[in-house]
């Protein structure tokens, strides 16, 4: 497990880096497939004293499985992903500032441009309100579910992230660094799709052969981006 | 109190680390219950030029007991604050952009997620328009006072901040880093709930039952967040 | 071609420099005029990791004519630039966030003030749409037919960029550091006509005599600014 | 005149520092008032390659007493500020972003909070559009004109700044420090305005009875701020 917590510890290291966390703001746990262990940030610890030794090993239900502290108090909700889609090699959680604009406005981010469509095929969703049963009882849990509720069939990787209405981003990807790298991407789409919006409210989605041919030539099976 | 004086200087270097303040446009202080003393920032002194020996020593009627210079002329602010309420070890002004924006604006800052309810239960207040005598006379104690009488029976460490009509942002805390902490949280989330009012001018505050649980999950009695 | 890959992989390096660019999303080249070669940014390469030898060379039809990576999948648009307009000695493309938030809007940025001026002269117009078969074939090629349409007879140095519907600003100049420069331009520009256009939505265009004023300072056969 | 050419150098060089300048877009001068000389920046010389030598002195009239570069093509207009107003000691003009756009907008900057007041009596004026006539000769000097039009009798130091319409921000101080200090207030107070605006557009001025009592105790005969 020494090479996935260097893993997650450096996607952890890199929210501050990226502007995505004010504080202890933000998660980012990896899963280990074949043993079915998922490593993930300590609660509320701050970043400039956290080494990678810190960084908690659970197993699928949750139990603690090596680390000194306690999980993330977004743990389960991570869980809830990596159990439904197992695609997903990382997940992550912040506030960071426009991502979590959108999920207080209630509303998806909209596709608008090839920035958008370079790494989510389609608006990027915001889930329903939680009920006050689902909130009250294992709220962290119903977070997960929501999530899987909302994306429904879909490719998860084909919408790497989602806003939590009046909560805010999760991301996630192939490992703890992609689901980082799309949490940024999402919070970049969000604040031009903020800009966008406020200078022409008529303005139209993105034409869907623009989108896919965008999200095709980076994830497509002919994809001609990079090397 | 050279403890004190430290922990007051490493909160006041921490405004412009955290972008909170321009040239001199903030100060903290923090209180020794004990003693009856507040230790201040000095009125106008550079942050690049400040050390901890600055700091003001001051009672609780304003009058300095040690230091060369004469304390933040928001002083007399800060003591109203600590005489009503004896939950607070910390107090915090600047003019932080965004929260200084609904001052300005003379609105309340909406609680519109769970950024904000991690750390404030309910709106962040503004003030009433101080009367014309008020600022005549003793403007910053009857700041104090107006802060006092907005707040009313709340519990400030339930509500750690404030707008001050036309002015700007004070916040508080358990001592003078918490104070400071709540100072960055409140920049945050106005600033969120500017962009999100912009996105959705018709969006909802956020469900009181989430609020709760937020609020709670990391202050209640049951706290869970962090270890 | 050593020292044009030089300048090359400099201007590339200014995009992060002057954040114009997240990750990868960014590309600037140059061309050797009397060799009819073309230096560019390889795709998908890390700006962290990236040397001068890693640009590539390719000659006006596309052909790798040097270097072990794959050029930029942006390379058509460029070259058919290059091929229309002899006085380009550098064209960059970003996806910075205000000029893309109005290539998301589909509007020009509309010259409103001096800033704009000393640069550009008039708008900066915002391409049409392409169409699902200029997308779905030689897409690239096409983005540089669209730029080329849209310019018509304009002499592309006095409006030295264009954003692309839906996708993002285009820029070019006398070389590929004079190129980066006006996308700096432009992504300030655009974040400061987006503002003003919020202040007041009924603001008017530069006054024509003012702009000449302004470009003709810079740029006229009896410019005065600089040495 | 070393020790005022060592001045004004320092505050160009506080322009990038403060992000008040991109590139080259901004000047600062100050002025011997015993000898009627002025020192001002070289026009369009990069800041990273700028010596305290590269200033240049000007008299009143604006010829060349010493320096090897050509003075800022803007230095009509500083001199013309220095010949109306013999309190000025500095001078200075930037393209600073927020205070730029509601120049663009065509609109003063309004007072609508004690940041403002801090530094600010009233409003920060937007001149008139120059006319055709004016732009076309001597255009540096007709933009001094019109902000000494602008201001009229009022005490330029009680208004040390001013937007001109569809250019950009001029602010002046006893020094070239205090002229950069007030640019720097102005951009904050352009950007806060700007927000407030945004989030309540039925917002109103900030009471006079405040206005005064910020401004007096700041720069009154009776003041009582810093030491």
């Amino acid at each position: 497990m020494q090479k996935l917590k260097q893993q997650v510890y450096d996607a952890n290291m890199d929210l501050p880096r990226y502007g995505l966390v004010t504080f202890t703001w933000g998660n980012v746990s990896a899963i280990d497939h074949d043993r079915g262990l998922v490593v993930i940030k300590p609660s509320g610890i701050a970043y400039e004293n956290m080494k990678p030794d810190d960084m908690v090993v659970v197993d699928l239900q949750g139990n603690r499985v090596e680390g000194q502290w306690r999980p993330s108090s977004d743990t389960a909700t991570h869980l809830a992903l990596y159990r439904r889609y197992h695609q997903l090699g990382g997940v992550v959680h912040t506030h960071s500032t426009h991502a979590t604009a959108w999920a207080q406005a209630g509303l998806a981010i909209p596709a608008l441009g090839t920035t958008h469509a370079d790494y989510f095929f389609g608006d990027i969703p915001c889930t329903r309100a939680l009920s006050e049963e689902e909130v009250r009882e294992e709220y962290e849990l119903n977070t997960g579910k929501v999530i899987v509720e909302t994306l429904g069939k879909s490719n998860p990787l084909h919408t790497p992230g989602i806003v939590v209405y009046q909560h805010g981003p999760f991301a996630w990807g192939k490992d703890a660094a992609d689901a980082v790298h799309n949490a940024v991407v999402m919070e970049e789409v969000a604040r031009m799709a903020w800009i966008a919006h406020s200078i022409n409210p008529a303005l139209k989605a993105i034409d869907n052969y623009l989108m896919n041919k965008h999200f095709m030539r980076k994830h497509g099976p002919n994809a001609y981006y990079g090397q």
